[in-house]
């Protein structure tokens, strides 16, 4: 089938934030993210377009446009594409009434990175785990960037927003997560021995900037650093609480 | 002082592979990768070009061109340069007869990604180790992206390069470092249990694309992954296995 000029100016429009809003929609580009979209969400699909040779890899559901490569290469906001491209509605969040059913919340505040943020739900998603909350302020989840980093795990998980870390903790509360733990270089319990820091908790971590945002009544969690080097990536952090997590759980069971 | 024209064109020419080989220069950009440069190694810098306000932020050693915004942007890899670039010395690797002092080795095998080749840099150096071991066909140590992402830790951490893992293994194992570990998702010792994992080992990172060159008589480790997502980051995997050993110290402490 021919992909219309409307159907690229959707696309085109899709690498903005604002385009991605107006339209509800997002561009899930790459054959990994595409795969794990068409697996784990294929109803929120509208239409992929893909070389002949992308289009042979995957199992590909709904509308399927063919274009030569150079085509797919001037929609694509990265050379590396690997021919394909889907266009998928942006996932809703989760039902208010559906709880968690993860152990622990993992949070991140006001994080800017879309490399860090991708990173981090495919780094969630490996650790078995199924959420990931998020304050305002940081980056769009569903961006062209944010999807290609995380290899579309996006769609694997649930992704919940909200307008600042008091509301997230309200929401946390209402579902039976009540201790809050914010990593903080400069103090704070470690992370390798605070006792009950995945019982029942949202860990927070901040963004690259400007750390976390202060919270009354939080307690503090922190990564020791023999080489005193005072930060860690974003990404980093999270990797190490969440497989933290998964070596205690191993030794446990 | 006055930037010239060939300044101005080495500059440029350090944004390729083939520029640094040929000067045996690199490029630091950013306050804090520059920060680092001029920290631990003032010496390999050989001239600094900022604006007005990055130049009040830090102390400069030697040769200092300022320069409006918009000669910096001009100059730069990336738009977030913060106003400061360093052209600097390729540190030499450290002397064979320098034997390595850390309890045990992180090398990565044809890693490609110059983000994710930073980041293992900037962790390493966080967890309080020292070198960083890398066959050729990785990426280039000193690429301006690898200094970004590493926020110039390659100044403050001993690299070597080898041609493969043969040649990596042997140098590993006249220094006193006779076991090697290659990381595989599939199948090993898992990192949280295996008891001799960082005695004088070698811990062998892989790829994005191919994972780890096999070689004979290595052992195998794996992180366990509840997820069954088959596969974690480099930069991931590394920050794993630096943790889970800083982790290990702690508690022996």
């Amino acid at each position: 089938m021919e992909l219309t000029r409307k159907q690229e100016s959707l696309i085109r429009s899709l690498y903005t934030r604002h385009g991605r809003r107006k339209a509800g929609l997002c561009v899930c580009e790459g054959l990994r993210a595409a795969g794990e979209l068409f697996m784990r969400a294929p109803e929120l699909v509208r239409f992929t377009v893909a070389t002949e040779a992308a289009a042979g890899e995957l199992a590909i559901p709904g509308e399927l446009h063919r274009v030569p490569e150079g085509k797919l290469r001037e929609l694509a906001g990265t050379v590396n594409s690997q021919g394909i491209l889907a266009v998928a509605a942006i996932p809703p969040e989760p039902d208010a009434a559906e709880a968690p059913a993860d152990p622990f919340l993992l949070a991140i505040d006001r994080l800017g990175d879309p490399g860090n943020f991708g990173t981090i739900c495919r780094t969630l998603r490996a650790a078995g785990l199924t959420e990931l909350w998020y304050t305002k302020g940081s980056v769009d989840p569903y961006g062209d960037k944010a999807i290609r980093s995380a290899l579309g795990a996006q769609f694997a998980l649930k992704l919940r927003g909200f307008d600042d870390l008091e509301a997230l903790r309200a929401a946390a509360q209402s579902y039976g997560y009540p201790s809050v733990w914010l990593t903080d270089p400069h103090g704070g319990e470690s992370c390798f021995s605070a006792a009950k820091l995945y019982e029942r908790s949202v860990i927070v971590i901040g963004g690259e900037a400007n750390g976390v945002t202060p919270l009354a009544g939080a307690q503090r969690v922190m990564i020791p650093m023999p080489g005193n080097y005072e930060s860690l990536n974003a990404a980093q952090a999270a990797t190490i609480f969440l497989f933290e997590y998964v070596r205690r759980t191993m030794n446990t069971e």
